[in-house]
């Protein structure tokens, strides 16, 4: 057995599926491309069956990311870019239908088979269960030569029936066996025994890769996958930060480190360049509006924190003493006084590169402008500043409506107002007062009677980006349409309202929490197709090296 | 060896040390009651050597917390009150003044027996430290018959000679003998092993209590708490929510949760009421301003999502198709519309009863009419909105300046100006108005101009309570001030700067930003001794059920 563990990244899928977690095509592609610069073996980029956007978005990032040397600063050899279908034929073919473009593609099919799942949800015997997996998965490898077959709920799954449908699903052509413990039930020892049987019973598994998908409801996905991986599986599948329904997928930084922290005790390697975990974990974040709990471990503000005090004291003694990875190794920079109101075009233009932005000269010119105002306003600039001013000015979708110009009067005095003038996709300008409980929301209804779409406000969180009182505020809502956007859950075959993320910043936080609104409600618009899918092209990201 | 795990919970020591979680004495006698009211066994009230204050919590606990039948609705017989105490004297003589008060105290000494800490930290050798550890053991002992002793870094010291080590405590008089994993760096299988080996090699240990204490640096602090558990530890050391320095400790509501989820593998109980976990994990959230990210196992707000949509779709099928655990179990409740405009007093006053709030008549009366405003601004009020307002007016430090006026003019227009109106501690009004970067940023500079407390702002966060644009804001503020307020880190020596949450809730978000920060600048007051421990008392609680 080989000692290489591919890391297979479902963010786009199964992380995706939390509720909230809905991105856009353009963000989709921007963190198709971070998960290729990151170094993961295989992108599962979404289900296609889900609606023809998921399939529309699944088709781009197996054209932009999926092929060799399509962008500079990429590993030559591309990511497999998978796609997830259901055991039938229609699936099967819209996931084909949206992967083969790419250089390395692969269908990921699945039917469950535990006891509870095929009587409650597939209600089928077991004979049917093996008969319909052998035959879709020679259905999809009549197309595709990599082809991944899960056994759903394996975790709950009698070890003897999942030998035989493994061993058929073998003969039929799969080449990737995923074990998914689907519902976050195993403890180590069970799931890694599982890993062992499966590895010792089923005929033909020697010339596939087995791999483990654990979920972390019990708080032992981590855990789990890496008994998986000791037990003989050579594919884990992750998502950054953990993301995923219900308690969230296992985390790709956790097992990516732990396997890198602890070489000595797994003798196993990845492709991962950690130096870009941080990176990642800040884009999805950002993008899903799921936030990161500060004691997070790797990706967590506080997974480093105890080096300041100990620093600060003078208080050096033995780094390890308190420390088992460097920080700079998951890519945390301590560089936090960057630039201030003095610094150049040329000073500002550096410090991007380095930090992994390529802007055109044109944006170059916009994001300078913003900086210069912002260091106007704030004496020390840093990279979290500067992050979250290229991802106001250039990850926001195509801007249907566009803030013109906000007033606001409120506090406990009076009767909270805000006057909103936006500029329409008609290029006019529209006015409108509203009075609120409070000032965003007297914005966000003065917003709504100039635009109307209809919408749920489900998620408002304003944080400031770096210390100080006058530090740029960060918002990102979350908005459920009214007019009934869904997407369909594979596993659950449950039509799942859309929502939509939005994401501003400003250091005057009400400026913020407009932006961000207008921001999701032009997500919905273009989703409800009032201008189509004409989300800004996003070579603009934290990717391509220029 | 019996199947009853105690539940050590060191949320108010060990989790307190995470950046800023600093908690006033009264946020921690309220958390101590309802970590009581949870069912912990062993209550870790803090590290009386740090500070006066520190001294004077841990103190208050014992009293209020530790005493049987002091507060009505508690269990009959109290939790253990433990204080920790590095390996001399002074920390010993400390801890016991602290924790004596309580019916069942215990004194929790530790001492470094890895090679790294002995050499860089402690510069001691192995025999020195041999000989501390049973000294200080048995001076302990000559005080109080319960005491704990853990040898520090555990996890990469060398077996044979902890077995050595712990020999001695056992001599000296140790009753728990806690094995701590401080840097997080083993797996499951590596500290299930350390356990055994010492339960096997440690003479005298068949009398005591094995405790074992893991860190979650690297994703496995639950799966590694378990292992040791199997292993034959009966005592686990956690925190609510996780929260502790880096990556935080284990998660008391992942080891009970898959303690009693997994009964059949473990066949081992906790003393835990797991109904009052969410309750719990939201008032630790709150006071420490530590989030919960969604994805959180257990108490993440998506941990039971998924049921929401099948649920919608008249899906129902068989409930335990996606579901290993019942929400109701942790607490969670889905009685979201309570109560609105029309609800008379008596109905306010049952539903917060049944939270498990017990006011006073007065401070009914005081909560009602913040209710009636409330219900004014918005249509449906809902449990969170209630915990919300509750809090804001009864978990408060004692109010040194309160907020009489605010009024603000904001958005891209014009300069973002605040004028604000304090009354102060002399019972004079204060009137400045500010400009600023923003709404908050020109409201703090107005509240500076007034009150002279110079600090820095490390976190600044709002999330709206609940859906809908016109939910309640709560704001969480974390400030440092600049006069030197320190507290001792037991484990690493050193002072590491005392930061103050602030928290505020209103349904304009400015204003919740202005009553936030104004609750953080009074912590900060009153432990610069400005107006004393002066704090309200904590009886208003979650707790005390009337």
């Amino acid at each position: 057995m080989d000692n290489y563990v591919r890391i297979f990244d479902t963010t786009l899928r199964d992380g995706e599926q939390s509720p909230g977690a809905t991105m856009t095509s353009a963000e989709k592609l921007e963190v198709a491309r971070v998960l290729a610069r990151l170094g993961v073996d295989v992108i599962e980029a979404g289900f296609p069956a889900a609606s023809p956007d998921d399939l529309a978005a699944v088709r781009r990032i197996a054209v932009e990311v999926g092929q060799p040397a399509r962008v500079e600063g990429m590993p030559p050899k591309p990511p497999i870019i998978c796609g997830l279908a259901r055991a039938n034929k229609n699936d099967i073919d819209k996931a084909w239908e949206a992967v083969k473009h790419a250089a390395r593609p692969r269908i990921h099919t699945f039917l469950a088979t535990s006891e509870i799942h095929m009587r409650y949800k597939l209600k089928m015997d077991p004979e049917q269960v093996i008969e319909r997996a052998a035959e879709m998965v020679a259905y999809a490898r009549g197309m595709c030569e990599d082809v991944e077959f899960s056994p759903e709920d394996a975790g709950r799954s009698d070890p003897d029936f999942l030998y035989v449908v493994l061993a058929e699903a073998i003969k039929a052509g799969a080449t990737t066996l995923n074990i998914p413990d689907t519902v976050g039930y195993l403890t180590p020892v069970e799931f890694g025994a599982l890993i062992s049987g499966i590895i010792k019973h089923t005929p033909g598994i020697g010339n596939c890769i087995v791999s483990v998908h654990c979920h972390d409801d019990l708080g032992m996905a981590t855990a789990n996958t890496l008994a998986g991986i000791q037990a003989g599986a050579r594919q884990a599948e992750v998502t950054v930060n953990g993301i995923g329904e219900r308690a969230g997928n296992t985390s790709l930084e956790e097992v990516v480190m732990a396997l890198q922290t602890r070489r000595p005790v797994y003798n196993l390697t990845t492709g991962i360049d950690s130096t870009q975990i941080m990176r990642a974990s800040k884009l999805v974040s950002n993008y899903t509006g799921i936030v990161v709990q500060p004691n997070k471990a790797i990706v967590g503000a506080n997974a480093f924190a105890h080096e300041a005090g100990i620093h600060q004291d003078g208080m050096l003694k033995h780094q390890q003493t308190y420390e088992i990875m460097r920080p700079e190794t998951v890519g945390v920079t301590h560089s936090s006084l960057v630039l201030g109101k003095h610094s150049g075009r040329h000073a500002f233009k550096s410090r991007l590169t380095e930090m992994g932005f390529a802007l055109s000269e044109p944006e170059l010119d916009k994001a300078f402008t913003r900086f210069k105002d912002l260091a106007d306003k704030k004496k020390v600039i840093t990279d979290a500043d500067l992050e979250a001013l290229v991802a106001d000015e250039f990850y926001q979708p195509r801007e249907v409506y566009v803030l013109d110009g906000l007033q606001v009067a409120c506090g406990t005095l009076g009767l909270p107002t805000a006057t909103v003038r936006l500029r329409g996709p008609d290029g006019q300008e529209h006015i409108r007062a509203s009075v609120g409980t409070g000032p965003v929301d007297a914005a966000y209804k003065a917003i709504d009677q100039i635009i109307s779409a209809p919408n749920t406000l489900q998620e408002f969180v304003i944080h400031a980006v770096t210390e100080g009182i006058d530090a740029l505020g960060e918002v990102t809502v979350r908005i459920e349409g009214q007019n009934g956007q869904h997407s369909l859950d594979a596993q659950k075959e449950v039509q799942q309202a859309k929502t939509f993320g939005g994401y501003g910043a400003d250091t005057d936080i009400i400026v913020a929490a407009v932006k961000a609104y207008l921001s999701a409600i032009n997500k919905l618009l273009v989703a409800q197709g009032v201008l189509g899918e004409g989300e800004r092209p996003a070579q603009v990201g934290a990717v391509a090296a220029s």
